[in-house]
């Protein structure tokens, strides 16, 4: 079943908006085995709707337009579509009906531009807006669907969900689908695809493999599509076993679920604290761990020491450490990590310490080296990375990679307890 | 000027991501006056990509793809961009030297799937790319110019910048456009669009404004358009005059500089450092200001007090005033400012106390109250905010704020060396 989502609007042309409608649209389609073929923005002009019309009856089974039915805009997309289809418009007293108590329960008068919202194409079939004063319309053609729809994402939401989409599934048999995306941190893509490649050309054709790179993290997206749902669920999870054993620190969870989420929801299990020192991440990563909700109840503080006296007298890192082995060492993480650990009262710590970049890096430590330590109740073990020369990717990545040293210590992978 | 922004990538139709390039293309050209005709998102499918092309040579004088680039997914956009411009792929030994030094800085060692990256079309020009291993490619066919980018944003954006789009300025001759962009800080767009309507109103026809909302900063975009640069340009400067004497603590800055950029300009200038004590934005506002480059000569800490008992073990507020007063009130966030500018013996500090919801909230103090205070040489002033109800944008609406009260305590606005 193919299918072409089409906004209709000039903010998006011209880069005001992003088109977040059809993100949406497409990912509520997938999700019930119905595929996106194509998703395109045109502009406000019946000359575009018309071609992109012309081009697409026939070849695709749905086509969905969201935009330029808004009332200032609203007969442009209604005239051009009652021409193509060779109907005209005529009056719905239903929906006059409609849009009058809709606006007088906003307290608004209706006017002459909402009025003429009643008149809608005679061939289609015609959903209320519950929500606003734009209807929604069906047509079909030569072997198409044809759906309009307004644009304001708080109208076109609702009809779709609860008028729209019932009317596609009831009209299109779908296939079977089953996806799912695994998580993963600390390789780049094409050092996770060399490490999973075998598995890779071993998958059975009908499961779909796709890289979705972020600075930091690497989502493995896999999708299954056949004939039985039960049979595809078990199929893609028994290739999901197989590649989390290649991949056993590095996969951290599932379907979009973040790092910070994850690691609250071990630290609130087994009821611990943590607290974070940073240098180079210059809170950062305390961020990204107070952006979950109820992070207050695990989470107590930080400090972030980005000048070297205040490592030394307020973190009391000691000055001959720094002075020795420099700010960006494994024996400054690791007192940094066992000082705020002390000094907070926590379980856990964390500490970074690293050069960002684009300055400050020597040739023994050039921009993106970055010490990561971790505390434990009983033990400190760090590692040292070379990221890269951006800057905010060296923060993005440090902090995503420490908190995935903490998700490991919590889960207590051997290695990490024996690495003191 | 007739262009076609596409977008090669699953992960779009499935509505797994947004379309972020396409409308940061699509914004870009439009300020240069190039009008973007359809933004295209379409499957990593050499099928797709070869019908797209056939359809737009010759109809479009630009089409610009990003994606299909990846180091796992190269091959295909590149051999079919290939068959389609009847040339092949060919080694450059100079991209692949340019790949194996960038891995290198990653300490990273370049392996097959980076090495086939090295191969590109024979008859294209070759744009190298300085923060990633796909290359950017531009052909020519029939009037059309084809432009191939990588997807990931963090390398096609300076890609573009700083390459193809002077190749694009130079290729096509474009009209007299001038545009600037106001930044604003502190009033959302509807209050904003109040108190300057009337200048608005009176905004001579050949500049259009646009308002573009974030949370906690609007940008206001003017443009005007006509045939003598010149006079364009005086024309829109006398008009920013008067917007600014409309908004004289409101407007931070022009043409998407950030506020953080701004403060550090500012504490450069005059050899002053900055700390800062946060509890609800839990570092949001030290990764903000750290996040620029250069920001550890002025930038010497935090501490992230997020549970009580680090703002007053740690950070040293009374215990007294966060019983009687609250951990959200005017005597606690004055008293982590003075703290913190004393302990990280700095000339200015900010201190954020909050409730940043989704939970914590009172009849009193709603999920959204937050106070800020700023620490100067001489004076404490403090301000309370009721933000909203939504825990990421009061985290960055309060971080905001906080760095647009620092940056008027710096330029010595009267209204606020009088707030004791």
């Amino acid at each position: 079943m193919k299918t072409h989502i089409i906004t209709i609007g000039d903010e998006i042309l011209i880069g005001q908006i992003l088109d977040s409608n059809s993100q949406w649209l497409a990912e509520h389609l997938n999700l019930s085995g119905i595929q996106v073929h194509q998703i395109t923005s045109i502009s406000d002009s019946p000359d575009h709707i018309t071609e992109i019309l012309t081009d697409g009856i026939g070849k695709y089974d749905l086509i969905i337009f969201t935009g330029g039915l808004g009332p200032t805009k609203d007969d442009l997309t209604k005239q051009t579509l009652s021409k193509f289809f060779e109907t005209k418009l005529v009056f719905y007293p239903e929906i006059n009906k409609r849009i009058k108590e809709l606006l007088s329960l906003r307290s608004i008068k209706s006017n002459e531009m909402n009025q003429s919202q009643a008149y809608l194409p005679e061939n289609a079939r015609i959903f209320p807006n519950y929500n606003g004063t734009a209807s929604g319309m069906w047509f079909e053609k030569n072997g198409s669907v044809i759906i309009s729809m307004p644009g304001v994402p708080f109208e076109m939401k609702p009809m779709f969900e609860n008028e729209i989409f019932p009317a596609i599934k009831n009209y299109f048999p779908t296939k079977s689908i089953y996806y799912k995306t695994v998580m993963t941190q600390g390789l780049v893509e094409s050092h996770l695809a060399m490490r999973i490649r075998k598995w890779e050309t071993n998958l059975p054709s009908f499961i779909k493999i796709a890289y979705l790179p972020q600075p930091g993290i690497v989502r493995l997206r896999l999708t299954a599509k056949g004939s039985d749902l039960n049979k595809l669920k078990n199929a893609l999870e028994s290739e999901i076993k197989k590649v989390h054993k290649l991949l056993p620190n590095e996969i951290f969870g599932y379907d979009d679920i973040k790092l910070e989420t994850v690691i609250g929801t071990l630290l609130k299990k087994q009821k611990l604290t943590l607290s974070t020192a940073e240098s180079c991440t210059g809170g950062y990563l305390a961020h990204l761990i107070t952006s979950i909700p109820g992070s207050s109840i695990y989470f107590k503080g930080s400090i972030i020491s980005y000048a070297n006296d205040i490592k030394t007298d307020v973190l009391g890192v000691n000055k001959h450490t720094i002075a020795s082995k420099g700010a960006v060492s494994k024996e400054t993480v690791k007192e940094m990590a066992f000082n705020i650990k002390e000094r907070f009262n926590t379980d856990y710590s964390i500490a970074i310490s690293g050069i960002a970049g684009p300055t400050g890096g020597t040739p023994e430590k050039p921009v993106g080296t970055v010490w990561i330590a971790i505390a434990t109740p009983k033990n400190i073990f760090c590692e040292k990375f070379l990221f890269g020369e951006d800057r905010g990717r060296n923060i993005r990545r440090s902090a995503l990679q420490a908190l995935n040293m903490l998700r490991l210590a919590l889960i207590q992978k051997e290695e990490y307890q024996t690495n003191l």
